[in-house]
């Protein structure tokens, strides 16, 4: 499986290629996109602040990624998440994943992001 | 709910944009490619021939879509169906979805299309 995880303080774009070829096999190609909401909690908020433990972060995703493959075979996928101020409206992640099928890239990537979330460390803040 | 439905018989590019804005609540953007493979069955291919009953299979899929956004509410979803000859590693559809947290948006998603293999008359077949 091919993986590449980024950490990035600049804006998070739409990828216009991949950074690998696809796969003859590859079926499926899911995507989400972590948007910053104008509501957190009760509160407006103009955006929020991601701050990580960098190196650690990307070990235990690329941990994750690992196990989770075993799980539910894909060929590739890639995580950029963003870090410091990020504006409503703008993206705080962006995951995809190359798979044979559909069925299992929509698994990997939700089982990825709740896991993600659970401990990984980067943490959002009001800023 | 916004709901777009297109077929084509042009490549599926990535979109570049949305053709609706952003709502300030949307936390989600999920997208799914259907690409078509190499193997079909047991061969080797060079592509797929897709054809639909165009009129029918729009009715029926804006029904489906209305029918599931009871269930899983979401803001936007834009579907967009190739027709005629497409080639292997070509786009055969790409679903997009804006919900308000990840949750609905891949379960409306996979639901979709588990939905869409079933009744929709578009019928992919060997050129």
């Amino acid at each position: 499986m091919w993986i590449a995880i980024e950490l990035t303080r600049d804006p998070i774009l739409r990828p216009q290629t991949w950074p690998v070829p696809f796969d003859p096999e590859t079926g499926a190609l899911v995507e989400f996109f972590g948007i910053v909401r104008e509501t957190e909690g009760n509160d407006k908020i103009a955006g929020l602040q991601y701050e990580a433990y960098a190196t650690m972060a990307e070990k235990v995703m690329r941990e994750k990624i690992e196990l989770l493959g075993k799980q539910h075979p894909c060929q590739a996928i890639r995580v950029v998440h963003r870090l410091g101020a990020v504006r409503k409206g703008e993206n705080a992640i962006y995951v995809g994943i190359q798979s044979q099928h559909r069925r299992e890239g929509f698994l990997f990537l939700q089982d990825f992001m709740d896991e993600l979330k659970k401990d990984v460390p980067i943490w959002k803040q009001l800023p």
